[in-house]
């Protein structure tokens, strides 16, 4: 098994004999060096954003100091559901790795698939647009700032 | 202006006059109280997690020290990104209204919309499968356990 893969599998294996959550693990390679790990802690945290790949991300991010994480690889133990892989482009991650893909997790109870569904309008949450006019101006109130960071 | 909506706009203004991140503000209501707030704060933090959205789940999970928010509404200043969407799905929260739309988001500089085509496969990342087997052997260990608790 990859080194990196194993390290992603060693760290589901401390979630799941800890009972923090789900099977999930991730690392975080930058020039050949783990820079981040995590596992899914949806449970022991009480907080479904803890998912392994959310976790690692912020713990890289953490030890670069950076909301970038350019340059870097994410090994992790299942395909990153569509919150994970959100958050795999916001940080600018330009590779992943995965083991098990969306098929096998939906057959161990989880609902990655249904939500990939739910993402291109088929069903889930229901949206609604509401007071536009007065959202778009805090929004003419950033653009006009002169002191933005961009992300 | 909606009074939940004014609430999340006030969370907005508080994160640009502070210089946290982008205009983007949400509040969490059940039975009519909002039990949970927060902002982006992807600059401050260093974190490309921390949107408005993932804040004020973070913020309501902690409150009702629960990985759930059914029964609950989200309200938020802009459109979700697929990250933040995808949080919405895993928090179970079955209504949301959103202030200003993707294309509002894309005109002040935010790549949501170039997110939500990579999750369609146009683009963004990279993914590979590596070592399958391998980490379906962690999914199996998962599924004999009999202490899950479901999410």
């Amino acid at each position: 098994m990859n080194k990196y893969m194993k390290e992603a599998v060693k760290q589901a294996s401390l979630g799941i004999r800890n009972g923090h959550g789900g099977p999930f693990g991730c690392v975080i390679v930058k020039d050949g060096s783990i820079i981040g790990r995590g596992h899914n802690m949806v449970v022991i945290n009480n907080d479904p954003t803890c998912h392994g790949e959310i976790m690692a991300i912020r713990d890289a991010c953490a030890a670069l100091q950076s909301f970038s994480l350019k340059g870097c690889e994410l090994y992790t133990t299942a395909q990153p559901c569509p919150m994970c892989l959100g958050a795999i482009l916001w940080a600018g991650i330009e590779k992943v790795y995965y083991g098990c893909n969306i098929g096998d997790t939906e057959k161990i109870g989880f609902k990655d698939s249904d939500f990939y569904k739910a993402l291109n309008g088929g069903g889930g949450t229901e949206l609604a647009e509401l007071d536009r006019d007065g959202c778009l101006e805090i929004f003419a109130e950033y653009a006009a700032r002169t002191d933005n960071i961009k992300y």
